[in-house]
C-alpha cells in the first residue's frame, strides 16, 4: 500500500451560461465520501490517502458532471508518491514552511 | 463504456545523475501492452481508449519507475471525455487542422 | 538564453454549444506567428524555442479566445528546461525511442 | 488589466539525494516578493493578481532552482482568467462552499 498526496481538477463543459461552482461543489461532496483527507483549494482539490482509493475517487468524481448534464468533462490528476518516507498534506506544507 | 483521449506523464525522481529517458522508455513499453492507441510526444504520452483501460494503464505505468529504483514518482493524467460524440486522437487533430 | 520544450493548452469557456476546435485553430495560428517550432497534438501544442519567446507566445495565445467572445479562459503551460544540454522536440522523442 | 487566479508548480531535478522542500521554500520567497496574493498548498502555490505580474513571477521563480544548482527545471502554471466578473482566491472557495 502506498499513501500519496494528489491534486484533482474536474472541469465540465456545459454548453450553457453560468459558473462552474455548482459542479465543483458536487464533485467535492463525492470526494468527501471516500476514505481520504480532502482539502479544497481555489484551483482544485487536494487528496491524501491510499493510491487505489484516490483513483477510485477520481473515477467517481469524473462521472458527476455527466450525471448533472454536462456533455464533456476534462478531468486531471497529479499524484505525488514517495516511498522512502510518507507524504501527507500537513507534512508537505510544514517541510516547506520550516525552510522559508 | 466511454472512449476518451488522455495524456499521461510519469516523472521519476531518482536521486542520481542522468536523464529520464530510460524510465520513460519503460513506461512507454508498459502503456503499449494495454488495449489502447498510444502516441509518444516530447512532453508525455497520449492514449485513446476506454476510460477504465486508461486508468489501469495509468496505475501500471506509475509503478514502473519504482520497480527501476526511483523512490519518488510524480504521475499526472489529463482526460478529455466527450459523450455526445466520440473523441479520437486523429479526429481531434483533424478537427483543428480543418479550421486553420 | 535558454531553449526549452513546452506544452501549452488554452481552453475557452464559451457559454454556448459547439466544439472548441475553432478556438484551438485560432490559437494555433497565433502560436505559429512566433519564432518557435510548433507541434499540434490532440491534447495541446508543443513549442520549442527560447523561453522568453515561449512566454510571449503564451501571453498572446491566452488572449485569442477572449477576442473571439469567450468570457473565461483556462490557459496552462508546462516548461521543460535543461541547461546542461539542449532540449529539442526531436531530441526528446529520439532519446526515448532509442531505449525502447 | 486582467486579474487572475493561477497555480504555479516549480520542480527541480537536482541529480542528488534529498527532498525538494529547500527549493520550494526559495521559490515561495521569490513569489512573495511580487505584488500578488500567495497561498502555499501541498501541490503548488496559488497566486492572485494581474496576469502580467503573475507571468513575471513565473519567470523569476523558474530561475531559482538553477541559481541553487539544479540543471533541469520543470515549471508549470495553470491560469484561470474570467473577464465578466473578477476571480479571487477567497471568492472561488466561497462560491463552492456555498453550494456544498
Amino acid at each position: 500500500m502506498s499513501k500519496v498526496v494528489a491534486e484533482i481538477v474536474v472541469v465540465p463543459f456545459t454548453g450553457g451560461p453560468g459558473g462552474l461552482s455548482r459542479y465543483v461543489a458536487s464533485v467535492e461532496n463525492t470526494l468527501r465520501s471516500f476514505d481520504l483527507q480532502v482539502m479544497l483549494t481555489p484551483m482544485g482539490t487536494i487528496l491524501e490517502g491510499e493510491l487505489d482509493e484516490v483513483l477510485q475517487a477520481l473515477r467517481a468524481a469524473h462521472e458527476i458532471p455527466f450525471s448533472m448534464g454536462a456533455m464533456r468533462v476534462a478531468t486531471s490528476i497529479r499524484i505525488d508518491d514517495r516511498r522512502d518516507r510518507e507524504l501527507t498534506i500537513s507534512g508537505k506544507i510544514r517541510s516547506v514552511e520550516e525552510k522559508m
